[in-house]
């Protein structure tokens, strides 16, 4: 058995990020960025006022002086002239401070008399003026690659003058559940059979994690059919196998890829819930096989396939984040096994998550896992953790699993 | 100026969720539930190991008893016999056990002979064995609706054999920028524009808490093609407006949509940034607002839109989330406007996030704000707060914002 680490760095070490594609602007949302951006101007492109009020040189700007105002600066329309002594040009937040003009005179602070403005108060020079290039200047780099664009990173791209960017493709995902016993919802169900969770539970994570699932058709206990499902999946960018369990899954996923040249790197991996995992290569595509149960399948899932998939995507490799909780019931020692363990996450008074595990740990309850709020981390050989220890929590809402 | 809770209750009363369409459970996932799920069957449908080994009467199986393997009850294929005194049938994980039988004998306390087994343990009654029902039963009620379903959730669905689901339709958010200096990206730019980033933005935001952006075309600022761009947006679920700053941008609207049966509901609101907002009715469909300066318009769009468009989808109500951090430097003591700061977030070597507000605030700088890990809120006249101090924080990315 290896450790939880080894197992996801020998995982991550097998895979290398999608080439780029071009996407619009409106659809580069939550996609992760393959080039840098460049800035194609500066913003603001020349000094702006930050305010609504008067251009002016602070000079003339004396409580009891009378400027004219020859003129208006809105955002979009500069004033086409000069200020020269005496004169003021009229502004407004956004609008280009005229060539003379070397400060803003806010509009609270005086009073307008026809054509002309009394200043109640002397504002210093520079005041209330956006230096040109203060957000960026063109040619800066503002968008840096392997960076899964938010909203606020798709309007600095607008800002930057980019209608088009260059992403990662999403990872594509074959999901190949296999078993004699499973069958789609709405399908008929054989004797003894029951309904297949884990692709659509698969399919989910793959979307949440940003990648394209790709659901094969549900593959016998058979080799041939695992054989030829496999090969359907072949041009996806990982392949991931779930179930089999009814004749011993491990051998029958090997039995049957072997001979299609599937150069596996088996392993057992110290955690519960996790039975061993397969991870190999398929002439070239990447495989993930997953245990049958559920719980183990979507656990796994988390701690492999999640960073797998970013891996895939662009993002940089590690671990899926873990986040401090404090625990809300005693736990007993561990043993040599890692432990994902199903609780609630609540907060208390102070606002401080807290994790308590569930009494039932059985990893074919599904229901009981959508109830969970987070993964407890038990490493090997923790001692007894009492209530109000620290633990390690994944939260598994957050990453929409 | 109204306190930020009151402006929110304010918004949030004006609407109502979307009503129910129904969707393949491939398309369910980060959907919200509109109806409840209920379990179509019983899982597990009958009483099946946990384990691989020999599902056997426990009275039989002594240390040193040997006995006769009358079959196999692979998961999915039940073994169609009784297990009777002296017998045994193999069995795998999510086999049925058969009738007769009583407990699982693990194949690792176990030595096979030929047609023949004998126990090297004895296992109580009962062990072993998942009990029918133990996930859930047929009827009982596994999602409830006002949930967005995550990955365990639709593999729950499925469990339950629902091919469809009924959710909420996603809320269609109407997005219109009105100014005459913005163009869109790499179209041409007039004398003294800028590029609409707004826009670009808020459709991110829109996406990322579920609903479904529609950008209208820019509108200039006249009362005319404000009145018309409005109107276009008048099917969606809410329109948002952004900008018109160059002639006083509430006005604007204002006058825009007052001839056209805008009901307005106008207010200051005691924040910073955010300039007064707009939130009103344009002849039944919601309207908001926004100022025009990027950072404005963001953190405006992440305390009432997202709120408003979880509200619209189904999702209970409520502001959105917020977590304790600790301050990385010194705050001064605010004034009567709630202040949200953006600032970096980090975490200390225990783990614990600590929010540092940078040092420039500038509403118009889009780059600090994609860069800023958090908004730091300060209440109303909350006193100076030394680095260290527990504050509340917004965390950004992880709204997908």
């Amino acid at each position: 058995m290896i450790p939880v680490e080894e197992a996801l760095d020998r995982v991550l070490a097998g895979l290398a990020p999608t080439p780029a594609e071009t996407v619009g602007l409106s659809e580069a949302w939550g996609r992760v960025l393959a080039q840098p951006v460049l800035a194609r101007l500066t913003q603001p492109p020349m000094d702006v006022s930050a305010m609504d009020g008067y251009a002016l040189r602070a000079e003339d700007a004396a409580t009891g002086a009378r400027l004219r105002v020859i003129g208006a600066s809105p955002a979009g329309h500069p004033f086409p002239g000069t200020v020269g002594p005496g004169e003021a040009v009229r502004i407004f937040t956004g609008g280009a401070v005229p060539p003379g003009a070397d400060t803003i005179l806010l509009q609270e602070d005086a009073t307008a008399e026809g054509t002309h403005v009394l200043p109640t108060e002397t504002p210093r020079a520079g005041r209330h003026i956006r230096r040109a290039g203060l957000d960026f200047a063109a040619g800066d780099t503002v968008l840096f690659p392997g960076r899964r664009l938010t909203a606020r990173d798709t309007g600095l791209a607008a800002a930057a003058n980019h209608p088009w960017l260059a992403v990662h493709r999403r990872p594509r995902i074959g999901i190949l559940a296999t078993g004699d016993e499973i069958s789609l919802p709405g399908d008929p169900i054989p004797p003894g059979g029951i309904v297949s969770s884990n692709a659509h539970a698969l399919a989910g994570l793959v979307k949440a994690a940003g990648g394209d699932p790709l659901v094969l058709p549900i593959a016998a206990d058979d080799r041939d059919a695992i054989a030829a499902a496999a090969e359907a999946g072949r041009r996806c960018d990982m392949l991931v196998t779930t179930g089999g369990a009814s004749v011993g899954e491990h051998d029958l996923v090997q039995a049957a890829l072997g001979p299609q040249g599937f150069s596996l790197d088996f392993w057992k991996i110290a955690m519960r819930p996790g039975k061993p995992l397969i991870f190999g290569n398929l002439r070239g595509t990447p495989l993930l096989g997953l245990p049958g149960n559920p719980v183990s399948a979507l656990v796994c899932a988390v701690l492999f396939l999640i960073p797998a998939i970013r891996r895939l995507s662009g993002l940089p490799s590690g671990p899926v984040e873990t986040r401090p909780a404090l625990l809300g019931r005693d736990m007993p020692a561990n043993d040599r096994r890692q432990d994902y363990v199903r609780g609630e996450l609540t907060r208390d008074s102070a606002g401080q998550p807290v994790a308590t595990p569930f009494p039932a740990q059985d990893s074919s309850m599904l229901r009981l896992l959508a109830q969970a709020g987070c993964l407890i981390i038990r490493p090997p050989h923790a001692p007894a953790a009492p209530a109000g220890s620290i633990v390690q929590v994944v939260e598994l809402s957050s990453l929409g699993v």
